[in-house]
């Protein structure tokens, strides 16, 4: 097999959830597409990794082609500036915009609480969550990290934190499995969850 | 969601075997690894579709970084260049490579007969497949093209072909279903067919 073929291959299997088989399919598909195709393909994810930066106060995905970068979430008229979803990954808001069930803010942590990896409240957005909800007129704060172990520990950490503000906090019924990753669930699982959170 | 970030889930989910939840895992999966890992990615997918050439003989896949375009297949000089496997794409041959039931030659035909589609002798490698085995000292040619309705028709039509040449014709077992694709087949399931393969 040619050097080229074995690397392209190499490198399609690294991706998350693309087995040998089926990066082999991949790579003689893009070669038989021809460098035109090919090119169109690697310019859209050149773009993707080099335009997309995230909000620098909520953490959303944000396109750096504007001028001034602006943030649906947190520059959104039409969003309640009162309720705050809190989520691990950029990614997360899109499981959770598929409900249609929250139109407020929301702040990505960037992981969750982990102390044997050494990832604590600093290691995480949490100062800047705790002082979001500190300046903005924040009613409501909605856990949404992930139903797993740490994703419950960092609930609990984050509602010890926002409780004395006045702030309402809850968090999304674990109508999930434990365990089960967000961005991979059904968006009616997530939606029930949302509508059952519980008082933290 | 940003604009570049629809783009490249639409230009992966455009991919064989990639639905748009897998998609968007992947493209999320990109933007966490940053522009230096996605660049490697793509300089890997370039380098494919710009450096990998068929050889003009038999079809397989050849490197095009040599000076000298070199086939592992037609200038290996531990293959048995006596004995042609015949199959439908470049890809094809890895599948019956990986069996390592076949030391001889290829000819990829490069699809199969279908009238109806207008592809006829003169649109596949059969016109060159003919003066290869007429040139060449092959005593046999292997039809390994997928065991589809179209596979045994092209089948059928090569060994008329050939056997007025003085060679011995045969045909992989359908020990595969049919319709199913040979790149897909399992290896042991494409070696048994290449030992039990029956004369034309």
């Amino acid at each position: 097999m040619p050097p080229e073929l074995v690397a392209a291959i190499e490198a399609i299997a690294a991706l998350p959830g693309i087995g040998r088989r089926s990066a082999m399919r991949i790579a003689f598909d893009l070669v038989r597409q021809g460098p035109l195709r090919v090119k169109n393909f690697t310019t859209a994810l050149t773009d993707l990794s080099e335009h997309i930066a995230t909000c620098s106060r909520c953490g959303a995905y944000v396109s750096r082609t504007h001028e001034r970068e602006q943030c649906s979430y947190c520059d959104g008229v039409r969003r309640s500036h009162d309720t705050l979803c809190i989520v691990e990954q950029s990614a997360d808001i899109y499981a959770v915009e598929n409900t249609g069930e929250h139109h407020g803010l929301y702040h990505v942590l960037g992981g969750v609480l982990s102390p044997l990896d050494g990832v604590g409240p600093d290691e995480l957005k949490i100062p800047q969550l705790v002082e979001r909800v500190r300046t903005l007129a924040i009613k409501e704060a909605i856990v949404a990290t992930n139903p797993s172990v740490e994703g419950n520990a960092t609930g609990h950490y984050i509602a010890d934190q926002l409780k004395p503000l006045g702030v309402r906090v809850t968090r999304i019924a674990t109508g999930l499995a434990l365990g089960q990753m967000l961005d991979y669930a059904e968006t009616q699982a997530i939606s029930q969850s949302l509508r059952q959170r519980v008082e933290l």
